[in-house]
């Protein structure tokens, strides 16, 4: 691209970490030695292809706290999600999902297709804050569900759950228990045994790994149908020739993202604390701002501003960032995550969110803070000349 | 690796076109203009991206003789094949669903899983030479189909049917017909519309593109659920953030595969001729020898020696080839597509495949033959004695 806007949407996608491009470069013949290979095959480069895939699974299982026999490569976390809701509900008699009001539409969606396969779908309702709400919680346990799903972090507030205290619940209600942790890989503290969950969703491209790779975490007591059915790779649960670049880079980004993770917690959370003091300074609202967040997200708005316009500015203004959800983005709705929280639709639909990453730098955030301080005065400006 | 062998082994992976590996490397950040970003995000980085993938679209989409909006990106062509019978089956009234004896576990294991839902399953038989039957075929229509599924090419015997014909009588009986084109593209002809099918799956690692991308191409009249559902990407119908890198890939491999395709086909037909004289020579069985086929397999056997110990001793000699098909070779049953052309499991299991690609030259093949000859011999000799 001609420049290069500062980037502060590393919720949406974030570049390769250099180090997983340098493990990955071999797998595409771009660097010595250069391999290639399908897994299945029984030759020298088979062969090889296996055991880089062998142990990718090692690095992602020691990453996030699992035996590397609990992961199965997907190409992404919508299709880990779904994976697990579809293929765990495959093999029960239709009974009641329970999914936050604030999950991914590739947590809601599925659920929404078990509803239409003869499930009950029950929304599990949040707090002003974004926070599961402990008697919403309470009442969907008294429903005796068989399926259960809470992101570990949002994607848009980086609201945390007390994910280890809801699988509990869930266990001992005799549910199946998954948790989307998409976010919160290398961002927060992750550790699947910990986490006491039967099923946990992580993706590559968003921790400096490449697109393409993801896993489901999961329980071998948890019965599974496979969404891609085929070959038998994955113990049987996800066919098709693994992508072994990118498992071989999401190996390495999960390594690395979370040996950096408490030393970026720190760093970021200085950045993202001084962004929250500038924001309180114009006078926006701080989505969240009291519960457990993540140390890299900042969800606001600016007061009778829309989102999109202010994004469009920034954009123009040399900042990439986001409004509402990258992924719902295509659809001009405020924020499902907002609107659960109890915000008034107006000001969910001036909502920004603000993300940093590992290569953001204080300076960043400062000019940051400069622009967007400029750019809502002129804004502001116009709408008074327009009113 | 220490050596390099010489990989014969073209219809498992292929190692990536140095084209498309240029034209993917910004998208790693590994050459300039360094890009990434999610397609989905309203800034610089996601127009960039959303761009690429468009750009992608088009390409592949010119490739196959389909329009743009008939390309669904999938990880890879066995979520393609399953996304076609499983996603049109979630709108239909469970019937019959009829499958080709000889197609790949990605085709015949979803339809086995239809088979658990209430669906019909029919196996089309073939004839001696892995020819779709036609009294069989005849017996299928008369059966009512609402799914049919044929491949366009085997990828073991490497046989190529009649797709056109077959979905000709399949919509005339009313039946939505689907071809798995995973082998066929870049190596016979392939043209969505001509085919007159309603849905065909490609991969791109099988033409010189990475692992990682595929695509369903689809006739819209078809009703699609997806596998993966979410934030939208696809039309709505595979959600999950497009693999850009991979997709921007696989449309410079689909036109750099198509447009060299018939000159490729004399070249590597000649080669192929020779090794199957070579084999003849040396007394061994090469299957489906009159029917048509693509020009770069052999599928052949050599009586009383197990294919995969040959594979195992050519593999240490230097050379890289299969026994059974790469993605079931992890079982050691005979090859499905011999057994379902009558051959007897004694000579199945004798199976191996050599398939032939871009890099291959005519040294290769001699030199294959030479060691193939000699370590035949000695197998042979091993044999008597053991005898």
């Amino acid at each position: 691209m001609a420049f290069s806007p500062t980037y502060l949407d590393w919720n949406a996608t974030t570049p390769l970490d250099p180090a997983v491009r340098e493990a990955m470069l071999p797998w595409l013949g771009a660097a010595e030695p250069a391999r290639f290979g399908n897994p299945s095959s029984r030759h020298e480069y088979g062969r090889q292809a296996r055991a880089a895939v062998d142990e990718a699974r090692a690095r992602v299982a020691a990453a996030v706290g699992a035996h590397a026999t609990e992961v199965l490569f997907t190409s992404g976390g919508s299709e880990a999600n779904n994976l697990f809701l579809k293929g765990a509900a495959a093999n029960l008699r239709p009974g009641v999902v329970a999914v936050s009001a604030i999950e991914h539409p590739c947590v809601r969606e599925p659920a929404r297709q078990l509803q239409r396969a003869g499930w009950t779908l029950h929304e599990i309702g949040v707090d002003a804050q974004g926070r599961i709400d402990v008697a919403a919680w309470q009442a969907m346990l008294a429903m005796r569900p068989q399926l259960v799903s809470v992101m570990r972090a949002n994607n848009e507030t980086g609201v945390l759950q007390d994910v280890a205290g809801l699988a509990r619940d869930a266990r001992a209600a005799g549910a199946w228990f998954h948790t989307d942790a998409v976010q919160a890989l290398g961002k927060a503290e992750l550790d699947f045994r910990a986490l006491g969950v039967h099923g946990m969703s992580v993706s590559a491209h968003k921790i400096g790994g490449p697109l393409g790779a993801g896993a489901l975490v999961v329980d071998k007591r948890v019965e599974l149908s496979p969404l891609i059915a085929g070959g038998g790779q994955e113990r049987g649960l996800r066919s098709g020739t693994e992508n072994v670049a990118a498992i071989v880079g999401f190996g390495v980004a999960c390594e690395r993202a979370v040996a950096r993770r408490e030393a970026e917690a720190r760093r970021l959370s200085a950045l993202r604390d001084e962004l929250c003091a500038a924001l309180a300074g114009i006078g926006a609202r701080i989505f969240s701002l009291d519960a457990p967040r993540l140390p890299n997200t900042v969800f606001f708005a600016v007061e009778d501003l829309d989102g999109e316009t202010l994004v469009g500015r920034l954009d123009r203004a040399g900042f990439a960032c986001a409004s509402g959800s990258a992924c719902s983005s295509a659809h001009p709705e405020p924020s499902r995550t907002l609107l659960a929280m109890g915000v008034e639709p107006a000001l969910a639909r001036a909502a920004v969110r603000v993300s940093l990453g590992r290569d953001t730098r204080a300076d960043d955030v400062r000019r940051f803070i400069e622009t967007l301080a400029r750019v809502t005065g002129e804004l502001k400006n116009l709408a008074s000349i327009g009113a």
